[in-house]
């Protein structure tokens, strides 16, 4: 019986190629089969991100998701057609192992941090050997990129998502020393208008360490150009240390 | 004139030497100067990291904190100390800046995370060609050691510093979706108390990628025995897609 391969799950970091680590870069190279989840018709940023650092004889998987938005047309519903897309992915990443393969699922940021990997570990991970690296995040690469020192001492530090509803926003951006608001995109101009009534000093940044980074002022913006990978930055208070 | 050194504040990852990226690194190796802040008669986390790829002729700058503990006997008062201290470590890089060395200062885990990097940047940053090579954060590894994703979708994470009083602990817990409480130490009880209390579904990782990992049961972890890097992550539900 074949010794079935094992389940890698690597962070490859915010974008910058340079920004994965030396250990998620060696397991990389080592894998025979590198699998990544991406939108159809895109090349997929964590592709991009370990492209270069790729060997001819590596089986690429794409895993490539079925509906790219959350509101579908009845009577197709998200939920159900996301679940059976991670149930067929899992299954294929499986028979890799299962033929004795070292897979390498690639992960833009982190793999545990909001990221598409947990539901392949969530299906895989009791059943094969699995290890997982952690990567930058893109929460501290926005940081770094912005020159904004993020937490302090004993501040807290609040991770919201921009799909929140208005309200809800308000009320945990006000409990916070510090926040990050991901996941922008079609949400921009809601986030902002929370940012600007509670008086909080924000900054902006897209596609941080990324081909195309920009920062702007918040009220320079143009809702209508925000991408995904955009971020509000909500720094803690200067410690005058 | 002798055109100034670059100052690099260079996150190396929490505690593996593996974990370091590529341009930490790379930024790392090819600095005159390397900086660390440490205390007095310890090694230190960020140098033990990045021991193994230092070269012979590179020269090493402890910055030696002069207090370990925040409590001090009247008339010294903490803030003050902290405040002289982080002063002369800012000249003392500044001299190398000056003579037209480049300065690698490395942190433990990324520089704008809770990291006393934070206090030199903020006296440097305006006056010295500066970046920032953001790192794997402590948080992060502590979920892939403990195999735990940390926040699915839409969910909220809160960091908390375990110095905070109980009473806002928990009512700072009582509002996550998913939570890391660092800092433990010596307010290892009263950060489990409130856990606890709350009913989470909490996990404990001391030393996280380091010699001496150890994950346990909250119910068994002795207080006293409980480092400054010990953490309790509180993941988010599972989202079953």
């Amino acid at each position: 019986m074949t010794e079935p391969g094992r389940l890698w799950g690597l962070g490859v970091g915010p974008g910058d190629p340079e920004l994965i680590t030396v250990k998620a870069l060696r397991l990389l190279r080592q894998a025979s089969v590198v699998a990544y989840l991406v939108a159809k018709g895109k090349k997929g940023n964590a592709f991009s991100i370990v492209e270069a650092h790729l060997r001819a004889d590596q089986v690429m998987v794409p895993l490539v998701f079925p509906v790219t938005s959350e509101s579908l047309p009845p009577p197709l519903c998200y939920e159900t057609e996301i679940a059976r897309f991670y149930d067929e992915a899992a299954a294929e990443v499986a028979r890799h192992l299962d033929d004795g393969r070292d897979v390498a699922v690639i992960c833009e940021g982190d793999p545990f941090f909001y990221g598409s990997f947990m539901y392949l570990y969530d299906r895989l991970g009791q059943h094969y050997e699995t290890e997982v690296v952690p990567g930058v995040s893109s929460i501290v690469a926005c940081a770094s990129v912005l020159g904004a020192p993020l937490a302090y001492r004993n501040q807290s530090l609040v991770v919201l998502s921009a799909l929140l509803p208005e309200a809800e926003l308000a009320q945990r951006l006000s409990a916070a020393d510090a926040a990050a608001i991901m996941k922008l995109g079609a949400h921009f101009a809601k986030a902002r208008r929370v940012v600007v009534a509670l008086g909080l000093g924000a900054l902006y940044v897209e596609r941080a360490t990324m081909p195309g980074q920009r920062t702007l002022a918040l009220a320079d913006v143009d809702p209508a150009t925000v991408p995904y990978f955009a971020m509000i930055l909500v720094p803690g208070r200067k410690w005058q240390a």
